[in-house]
């Protein structure tokens, strides 16, 4: 297994067909950096513009229309000693009529995140400054990618403020170290993408924000040939699961759906009456980010039901 | 603790202010029996009509409008040696370009269900008839009620097919056994229902049913005068949650968000900001019922980040 | 043809199996009053609490679950020198940022709806204190009901603040004098209800009122046996439309887009090919409510393609 | 005033940072011809692949960021004797339930369209085949375009199968001659790309296709520097309108409802009391496309009430 380390000079704020950064071979592993979802790096430099600036993209040979980019996540650990988060939940995730009760900061303040020290050897995340009965709450660091995926079908550049077959800006908390994503190849040389880590992030990124910050991240690729997949998938030690994209959320939910009934139809032996039943027994559902313009929606199983 | 046994002698399809079956006090204990979604009582005989017939109405002491019913799920077990599962998924868990692709039984077939052996000393459910590569699978018991709740308000009856603010079929898998769950009273005396048990149950009860069964339940209630909540909540030993009734799932969310941020600050010393700040990293989201006229959103917190 | 003069008693905040008021035959007519969304009467005086107070239900004898009851919209008047509307927009209908621009009358203010002056000579709704660059803005009437329909199914009583499959609060200006609606009949007698008067309304009822007043309104009924449809219909002069009451908006299309299929292949001759070739190129959708719990959505299709 | 007479020589199936195909002046006029939905010419000759092949882009002298492009719509006219028609409703649109009862050309056989003769002398389209009870069914011209826009923001290239805020394929028909549309711009030269006519088409597109056919275009363009707004907006001799783009419907018709109040407010001299009370009276909500990725709202309000 070949191993390079990879130090971003450019980052995109699309996902696109950009020149690659690198070209890999299926098998690689890649070392390498993200800056955070403001640009800022291990540094706390802003080094890009932009929403989720995104490492990469990197090329896989071989990879062609058609295949599937299968992604390794090895490792993700924040380079940085703090991480930010925003100040207030997203008014989408609440009723419209309390909207005006939820924490807004005072008219003519400028912006500013709060602040959160981040220890990895200790592997906590500590708010910096105290705010009321919370006081400087400790939250145990889950280190995750918040925004990864290739290059979109029909030639499409898509912001990293949102996600679709491609992946994107999905924000599930299983995207981290251990995980394995599969992301279906629309372009030549797949062109993956790869950025927004979150030290702490929690369900639906419902203040719009995880605990932004810096990652050292290292992922290996392989590749399958002729293998059409409909959207993002992935697995750990414990499940497979499938992604959907989409608002709201019932699409994105039927999505997910669809996706885990052909996986278990195309690889697990079953027919659609087997694979309904167990699923409708078994299915368990997470969700992603439901602050973008889509929602993800993760439609999971273990595995111990399907070997 | 007074603790009644209350065998059913009528079942309700609606939610609404019935002749109460039984008036108890705050602090009373009830062991009762429920029968399955189709009316199917322990010995399999149908002794009620309609769907999710329910057990009930209970009527309790001193329950006034504007108080909040305490109701800890002290044991729940299958009475039955059987249950019962639909053959397919529900059309709208999956793309609308995709419901063709589901099982459906052939024309002209009369529906049966699938039927499942429950063992409920050795925790299980065996699928009776082997369907293709699941062959006789067995899935460990999980025993929660689908459908219970409380009057409505506003004078209205209310279908145990769907759910609202007053509970009903919001099929969430937390309501078992060592469960507590609170409801909004909204007529004299509360008026308490509960049915349409379940020994399994995936996520959003995709196939329309979970293992459908009779039970045992017995539970008890308290009383808390004069508190004022918005939807339904629950508690176990790790979390605190909040129910959303409503379509799109979206809009569940936005409902229990919302009641989960008025929890916080009524009840846990929280303000605003606070309160957001916290959701924002450590919020947790279940899917309930994803099947009725209104689905279920859970949010949920563990309770070691508000003690 | 019997004219019945009906003077109301009693007035409903719920669509259910109540005591009914007056028994008629199928073509028989009905002259009668409705109250405004709060209860008022002609004389401004409040004969009745709850939303929507409902005139009725009125049994059609003869009328058994299964059938389909035709109402006739034969007159519709406002019978009160004014009527009233809320202050601002409702939160849901906004983006959730924009909910904190809406105009919110100051904290601490007592709420009171704006006042418009009615003359049905004239036929003009003129609002009463000027407000801002519009003055005291005049609009045209265009009387109709915003909530009426039957008792609901399975024995539900339904609030008037909502809508289903037996009608209730639809908000549609379809509704109007010359118009025809066609209900489900669930239970005997059918119990027809009728309420929620709109001098003036913009689509949607987006502020969560139209310009509500107490009326005058003239209908007749009769009844087609066996007959069984999904969701209430209309007819006017120009066009048959189905509505569909759900949420999201995409539901209540889809309910109402499924009705009309089934009504061109029921009734007009045309197959599922035909149906679906014509509805694609000459469909009309208009929005009913889309404030309450339920949405309305209208399809609708001109009546010189279906001849 | 210039008129530009252009011949196009390539299509782009993403409106996004192309090569211009021609730079104009605002108040320049422009000629040109687009192809249909398939990239077929006004020969019925393919010469562009993918869905709805965009004419431009066209490259506004002066429009910077931050500006509104103006384009008047003066001229939508049929360049080929015949249009073609997908021959089913789209699953979206109708129940889960009743996908399976749609009209599904049988298995095996390869998808053809409904072809329609278009006269333009007559103004009217003619079903080729005649289909069962409806025969030749004859319809009305009403040319309008499906798909065109401005290049989005954040360097983002987005399909021509969906719409956002750039405008894309919103399939509303009230996008024909004698309308003008305002864009936001948000690339210097703007980026104005065109395609997707339509012979006929009902509310929705639920089909997937109006009467897809070649047009002639004509059509000017002004500048207004330093306006910035939110959403695609329009206007007719009878009113102005917004329009919202995103799912689910609710979404869209948020959007294209906040639109519109800052229309009000900005330009008209309404305040936000005043923009909601007149708003919550007469506003007129039309369906565009609700067959894509995004659906589209159209938020409308008749010019006598804001002159």
């Amino acid at each position: 297994m070949t191993t390079h380390c990879f130090q971003p000079k450019v980052y995109h704020s699309t996902l696109g067909q950009y020149a690659p950064v690198l070209t890999i071979q299926p098998g690689d592993q890649v070392e390498t950096i993200t800056v955070d979802a403001h640009g800022l790096d291990l540094n706390g430099i802003e080094v890009s513009q932009g929403s989720n600036p995104q490492t990469g993209p990197f090329y896989i040979n071989g990879a062609e229309p058609g295949d599937m980019l299968v992604m390794h996540l090895e490792r993700i650990v924040p380079n940085r000693s703090y991480g930010w988060t925003s100040n207030s939940l997203a008014g989408n995730v609440v009723d419209p009529d309390y909207v005006m009760e939820l924490y807004h900061r005072p008219k003519g303040e400028p912006w500013q995140p709060d602040l959160w020290d981040i220890d990895t050897q200790a592997g906590t995340a500590r708010l910096r400054e105290p705010v009321q009965k919370l006081g400087n709450i400790t939250l145990p660091l889950d280190p995750m990618l918040g925004c990864f995926g290739v290059a979109p079908y029909g030639g499409q550049s898509i912001s990293t403020a949102t996600s679709g077959t491609h992946g994107g800006n999905m924000d599930y908390r299983g995207f981290r170290a251990g995980a394995t994503a599969y992301f279906p190849v629309f372009v030549p040389g797949a062109l993956l993408f790869l950025g927004d880590g979150h030290a702490v992030q929690g369900d639906g990124e419902i203040a719009g924000t995880g605990i932004e910050v810096s990652m050292e991240v290292t992922f290996s690729v392989e590749l399958v040939k002729n293998k059409i997949i409909g959207w993002p998938r992935g697995e750990n030690d414990a499940c497979i699961f499938t992604t959907g994209n989409a608002r709201p959320l019932d699409q994105a939910l039927q999505h997910a759906t669809t996706e885990m009934m052909r996986w278990l139809q195309s690889d697990y032996g079953l027919d659609a009456r087997g694979a309904g039943l167990l699923l409708g027994q078994v299915v368990e559902y997470e969700v992603g980010n439901i602050f973008d313009p889509a929602y993800t929606m993760i439609c999971k199983i273990a595995k111990n039901w399907i070997k």
